[in-house]
């Protein structure tokens, strides 16, 4: 087989059918108003029990407790402040060997609204997930985020 | 039956398709090209006849013409200014009686660019509609605008 | 055919799938990936060998070289500075005689972050693009950027 054949083939495969697009779009879009709405423990419960996220600084977080520990100790710089996670060009890939193992990578803009009605912004990152459906329902099992960097020029 | 496979069960019955996800941001990219366009009657021939918007202020226009003469009244704010309403993390949800009634709920951002270029931002918002499925077609019948208001910590 | 009847129609007719909203906001996945890494060659490669840019300033660029040319022209500005694209409410609409042939058009707003975190805007665009699929995978042949403007008021 050709490479140029090979890769339409990889195309193929790792086609995108719209009912899972809009699957995992709800899954974020449920996902991030507990976020957004500083619930941590229904933030949390969008995770497996051993989900684990790793923060653009470097720290992990194993573990529902471990995110739920960390949120709140992020909680205070939230305070007054209406934030929101905005999500861009979500890539999806069904793992080869189990259909119930999604890995996604998007985009990520998040606001900050003050009392005022001022809205600020945090810098843009990347994310890559890997889902999990349970019982048939979407997981995060693992979170990684990347602060966006210039790309070199 | 268990708490748990009911609530699986309750998520598998409002499964959003692929279908439905693509009709329904379809539907809001038409009406807010024409809201942008500041293209009120076209704007307003997006909702029933009987329509309503509920405003973040708590102003309530019922029916098409309460609404093309709210938005005429509000023009001049807009003089000089493209404005652009971009859409994140939408919830969508059949209604269990009715296949043509669609509840949805989504974040709103609206940006406002002048005539140099420099862009400024409203504050962010939730929408909570109502749509309607009319011959085919999708027609906002409800709409409660909330603005994002900072959460308890 | 009624006015009325006609319409529904038509909409019905353009009614997009939600295999093929999937499909295309994919592609836009990986494009804008390959942009916001300033992967000229990569960016370009997801354009035909023909294709065009037409941009907001009039400026038109014709085949692949063209397209690689102009970019090269423009990454000093880049230098520093991580990009990034965002999309809302794209538009898409198949060819009434080539199922391979898709038109779509969108809202775009780029976000600029500086290496301390600071985030600035680009002033907001709407895009054209015609959409080919070659052996199964889409390419753009044609785009037309437009710097949006105040509508009248």
């Amino acid at each position: 087989m050709s490479e140029a054949v090979a890769e339409v083939v990889a195309a193929a495969d790792s086609r995108v059918t719209g009912d899972l697009y809009a699957e995992v779009q709800t899954f974020y879009a449920r996902q991030m108003r507990r976020v957004d709405a500083l619930d941590i423990e229904g933030f949390a419960a969008t995770f497996t029990e051993d989900g684990s996220v790793v923060h653009a600084g470097g720290d992990r977080q194993s573990g529902q407790a471990e995110m739920i520990a960390g949120m709140r100790a992020n909680l205070p710089r939230y305070q007054g402040i209406a934030v929101r996670h905005w999500f861009g060009h979500l890539l999806i890939e069904v793992d080869a060997d189990d259909p119930d193992t999604v890995r996604v990578s998007y985009y990520t803009l998040v606001t900050l609204t003050d009392a005022e009605g001022k809205v600020s912004f945090q810098p843009t990152f990347t994310v890559d997930d890997v889902l999990v459906r349970r019982e048939g329902r979407l997981l995060t099992r693992e979170r990684v985020i990347h602060r966006d960097r210039p790309a070199a020029v």
